[in-house]
């Protein structure tokens, strides 16, 4: 048996072809304009190591370091991590509640990893997956390349970003393999209660539907919040918990996820094999930033995190007294996290007709980059990243002012 | 619309069952006897950094320690790599016969993730891929996890390990999407000679296969052996080629490989545009290694290579010298890689059945660990790793002698 090809015709797999960041295919209609005067100030990268002012803790770069003289970190590390890092992390998130053993432990390539490999062992093609809206858009790329269908559930900014539950009960059927709960959550902000939580989880319990908890930014959240891990809620539901050194650390760029596995009554039995199956497929994060993984946990003083806190809070003031006054906008307080949604009064505008339409204005006329809530798929609203420094903040907010003004009917 | 679930019945997915590693399989079968008396010696793990004889070079730790003092190198790197690694890069790989332009380098979470992505982008479910046997087991799992079909070439132990060009051109049928070539080879430690890669290359453009090039050991051969990039050698099959640091510059550990895209005449244009689809969904390797790549490329001195491969060279000699003369053992020389495969003469054996057989009772016995041939589908040979220090060589290679002459007929 032989190819009839008689020339060359390589397609891309189906798989490429749903390979898609919308965030991408949003920003890129965003053109920066090289002739701009006034110095370009970006509200659009969920980024806090780019302005200089959210830098890394002296003692995180000498567990590094130690870690590269030894010259003894830089061969394959097993592939669900180190036992080390697996127990540091273990021993960090263990609670009575939720008890974490090293093997209910997996480090993966960034969150982004740890959630690819939830998506990849709970989700059959056919099969779908209730995510927030507005939500990280990554969350329905990974759905994409599996061809798993998304569902979305609202988030309500009335009640600051909670789920609609009646509506997320109604998307739930036969073939759900999982629900998605972020929090504290980007795009929102938001820090969900117990109670809301608890509502949750006793839809998924009466559905016999399992937990994907991306808690990346964990308990990142400001004065008067309290995160509560989603698996420390529940004694019957079965938890997959995703998290990080990205955000609390502030290291994006390492690379490092873990995923924790919570088995309520040996209900994930398969699927913790098959996470550490899927793990043995590609290794895990750098074997340095991995052995270095027990001195972070432990040496990072609390004055670094409280410090990172008080400044995202100073900034979220900031931000909330200043953007509330400007007529057409509406921004929803943020709990936790390091995002602001601002609501736009499309109405209120002359020549403006939606948020992409308000995000590449701004950036054409005052250049400011802000995301489109599009980008979240809820329009209508845009994001703003709350890191920058204050004095970036301010010049930014002063611009979007004027901006609105001149736009205003 | 809702469920109609009256329990927990979560299974994994069906990647997730597909996800599989013959190496730990089978490994797994050989079971470490505690009570040992004679020290463990293992040439089973392909990780030239666990003996503490083939150390990364100073140079390459001061360039990643560059980057952490600069607090700079924290942030999230773009999707396919940061500009100056993937400059860096194909200035290090371009050629007159090759030409690489930044933009046709994506990087990946070592040579690992480069292969999953080139299966990605090339691959449905259903088609196959022509892969080499003996070759590496994750080229099958990697395969497997996305429902395609491996179709596998043979080498030949009598030829240096060249490809059975006949059998392999048999193999080729309208749904094959890719021929994999590894070169230098694991498990074989063979170089291919120009001729040899040309007919490869003219079988690939007879029918209109793509090549995926695995050449992460590329220029590790020993003397009088040369290594051909595949892409310098035709101007017509476009050629995915995947490199890495892992192996040349002895950091297995860091988790940086790369992609290079040579298309020909616009055949890998939807090539391309999957890759750096398929790129955005999750990040590359760690941003601090990402940053001092353009360092580690341009300062590792040339004497850090030839001082790997003298002593990969030195302990092939000893190797082959010492190995040649055991009864029932028939190694085949390497020209390059860090290699060697061992033929068992099996009926010399009285109570010896197989490969597997053999690792098992040699390890029981010696406390030597050995891969068998099973593990790179290829029974009755064995593969030995040539890294160890001299002194566990010959201590190894002193006990096979007295093993075999224990357990011949």
């Amino acid at each position: 048996m032989s190819s009839d090809r008689t020339n060359w015709n390589i397609k891309s797999s189906r798989t490429a072809k749903q390979a898609h960041n919308p965030i991408r295919a949003i920003v890129d209609q965003l053109k920066l304009d090289p002739n701009a005067t006034k110095p370009l100030i970006s509200l659009s990268i969920g980024d806090p190591t780019i302005f200089g002012n959210f830098n890394v803790d002296p003692s995180i770069n000498e567990a590094v370091t130690k870690q590269l003289n030894s010259y003894r970190s830089n061969g394959y590390p097993p592939a669900d991590g180190t036992l080390q890092a697996r127990t540091a992390i273990a021993n960090e998130y263990n609670t009575p509640e939720a008890p974490l053993a090293p093997s209910d432990v997996i480090l993966a390539n960034g969150c982004s990893g740890a959630l690819e490999m939830c998506v990849n062992v709970l989700c059959n093609e056919g099969s779908n997956i209730l995510i927030p809206r507005p939500g990280f858009s990554l969350y329905a790329s990974l759905a994409a390349t599996r061809f798993v269908e998304t569902k979305y559930y609202n988030l309500l900014p009335e009640k600051s970003w909670e789920a609609d539950l009646a509506q997320l009960e109604s998307l739930i059927d036969e073939k759900t393999s999982a629900i998605l709960v972020n929090n504290p959550s980007n795009p929102c902000g938001s820090v969900y209660s117990r109670e809301h939580l608890q509502a949750i989880l006793d839809i998924a319990e009466k559905h016999h539907v399992p937990i994907i908890a991306d808690e990346i930014y964990c308990d990142l959240v400001f004065e008067g919040n309290k995160f509560f891990p989603m698996a420390t809620l529940t004694s019957t539901v079965p938890v997959l918990a995703v998290g990080g050194l990205a955000k609390k650390w502030l290291v994006p760029g390492w690379r490092v996820g873990w995923i924790m596995i919570h088995d309520r009554n040996g209900i994930f039995k398969e699927i913790n094999e098959g996470l550490h199956q899927l793990a043995q497929i590609i290794l895990g994060p750098n074997s340095l930033i991995q052995a270095a993984i027990p001195d972070i946990l432990e040496k990072t003083p609390a004055s670094f995190f409280e410090a990172t806190i008080k400044q995202l809070e100073d900034n979220v003031k900031l931000s909330i007294d200043v953007v509330s006054k400007i007529d057409g906008l509406v921004p929803v307080n943020p709990q936790g996290a390091m995002y602001m949604m601002v609501g736009i009064e499309i109405e209120k505008f002359k020549d403006i007709e939606n948020d992409v339409q308000f995000s590449a204005k701004l950036l054409a006329e005052e250049n400011v980059v802000c995301l489109p809530g599009e980008c979240f798929n809820y329009p209508n609203y845009v994001r703003f990243v709350i890191t920058p420094t204050i004095d970036r903040l301010e010049e930014a907010y002063k611009r979007m002012e004027e901006f609105c003004a001149r736009h205003r009917k």
